[in-house]
């Protein structure tokens, strides 16, 4: 390794993260092979954004300065220490969605100069999709990326992990291994069981009470949205992550007890001050600047029917602004949508004036 | 009372859903008069919508022939039993959203004539904003109302309410009182309670571990939006209806151990199977009715400027064809940006055939 700069790049398993990794460093003007160990997969995925399908895994990273491995989770120890045996220069990372174990499963299998080339990363996006054909190089834009160096990794290695993540349009955050699992189990982890569990359990009672789920608004959508992941991947993630998550869960199901004590002691000051502490840290956490800097947030009711995200855009483009991300939120009869507009923080206030003047009832969020 | 149908109503409580409520009233033609508590409240109220601002409740209900209390919870049988006084023709529903002790309340305090008169209710919308400057008669658009006659309401009271939902924009749906609050405690109360709870504990966690809501990315909002709810009000909400949510607590509680001891157990099987039950309810949950029959995912390059996701829109009005969802895969490159559109499968030729008509190059992905 002569400088911390990759231009070649190989990434190894071509689901949604890996494709869009690739199409992010294609995007950046990087070469960029992929393989999967499923060769219509792969083809698919290049395909896509006109990166190269490998056949082999020795032939993507053949050339590359740096490979990103984007396996399942039980896969990866494996991937990365064939990538780190074929190519003997390259620095190898990560995508898996826990750290430690991956780090011990690696460390276990190769030799320690390989261990050196070997900086192991967690892009914190994603969501509730999967495959290559919910790929995209936007995916990449502007989130955290998690970099957990071991105590073997050398600074060259970890440098081209870093440059890498910004060049293509991450924000790189470094931690070791052991506190990135500590903060996912709650953050990400607990999260999906709390969603999923949910998310069951309606289910369950509305097989005693049907038309349960037809008084379903917004809140129980919002919370059981992340319900609809793979489940396998996520059995994956959170077998690989168990000590801390059952931690995060035990945590929660402390918490909750509690509440449920107080409401049955019909204690509202209890009850008012934990969802009053909750709100505050919510609002605080709406208002991150770091997420997505620069920024602004707007929330647009409009009609459920042909027409009416139409007039709402071409509102915007008589005021000149341009919409940077559009989230649609629909009631569970389909007669009312919520949107979440995202547009420049500078173009805010003509955003709401253009809305307001036309009709729309638009509120500021963030 | 002659006829089901009332065209002067009156709104006593003039918050989110009273204003909102009025403003879909005032939008179907009827006369409505407003009231609140807070005076400067109703007059704010009053001011958006442009319908009259009663001084008196007295005063707000001479002329009704339906009267709305959409009060605080604590507030609503005192109003409703001061309107079935003040309005002796008029039928009296409310908006709470709890029933079983409401109808209680209002039945200590009435005469049987009076109780006739009653036909309590709950439009299922909101969210987690408050306030008559976040009201708008779209959030009536497409709800389910519940409606929970009592044993003594009379048919025609009822009839007059369920025509009012109807012709506000609402989708009436009945049930019993003790029904009603069974149900919301699994669909609105637990996710409430769920939100504030992991927005809580993440907070606390974090006082501990800076830079853990640093990793929160869509998920962990998504769970966590319902938690900048009104901690005043959803205290009185969870007190209210304390028996039905502490058994959906208890439910839940005990489906997190089971699942928090299958982690433990490293369990893989269970884990899946628990994770893929959910999201099948939740996948049968996104489809909407009029759509079940399946949807269409059609990808589109875009200019990334101001003006080009109108063109989009407009094109696919003019072809009348709905948007279910919209997804915006953005490149900040400047140049193209890739837009996911989710229409009804039946709909997803035309969506194709004038997007193509209009120079756009629509590819069907699903």
């Amino acid at each position: 390794m002569t400088s911390a700069r990759a231009d070649t790049v190989a990434v190894l398993g071509t689901g949604l993260i890996g494709t869009s990794i690739a199409l992010a460093a294609l995007r950046a003007g990087m070469t960029v092979a992929g393989w999967d160990s499923a060769l219509d997969v792969a083809e698919r995925a290049a395909a896509r954004g006109g990166f190269r399908s490998a056949p082999t895994l020795q032939d993507a990273v053949k050339d590359a300065e740096l490979v990103i491995v984007a396996t399942p989770i039980a896969a990866v120890a494996d991937v990365v220490a064939s990538a780190l045996e074929a190519a003997p220069r390259a620095v190898v990372s990560d995508a898996g969605s826990i750290k430690s174990r991956i780090v011990q499963e690696v460390i276990d299998r190769v030799e320690d100069e390989q261990v050196s080339r070997f900086v192991p990363g967690h892009p914190m996006g994603g969501g509730e999709r999967s495959g290559p054909d919910h790929a995209s190089a936007s995916i990449v834009d502007g989130i955290v990326w998690v970099v957990t160096p071991t105590e073997r990794s050398s600074p060259d290695a970890l440098a081209t992990v870093e440059q890498f993540v910004e060049r293509i349009g991450g924000h790189p955050v470094q931690m070791t291994p052991e506190r990135h699992d500590r903060l996912v189990a709650f953050v990400s982890h607990l999260p999906q069981v709390a969603s999923s569990t949910l998310m069951g359990l309606a289910a369950t009672e509305e097989a005693d009470e049907p038309d349960m789920l037809l008084l379903a608004a917004g809140g129980f959508r919002d919370l059981t949205r992340l319900a609809a992941s793979d489940a396998r991947l996520w059995s994956e993630i959170l077998l690989s992550n168990a000590d801390e998550i059952v931690r995060a869960i035990d945590l929660y199901v402390a918490r909750l007890s509690t509440l449920r004590e107080r409401i049955a002691e019909r204690d509202p000051e209890h009850v008012e001050r934990s969802f009053g502490e909750a709100k505050d840290a919510r609002l605080h956490l709406a208002a991150k600047p770091q997420v997505r800097a620069g920024v602004a947030v707007i929330q647009v009711q409009i009609a459920d029917r042909p027409g009416a995200l139409a007039d709402l855009t071409a509102a915007l483009a008589r005021g000149e602004v341009n919409i940077e991300d559009l989230q649609i939120v629909h009631s569970p009869e389909g007669g009312r949508g919520t949107v979440h507009l995202t547009v420049a923080a500078t173009t805010a206030d003509e955003a709401s004036s253009v809305l307001a003047a036309t009709g729309f009832d638009p509120v500021r969020l963030a």
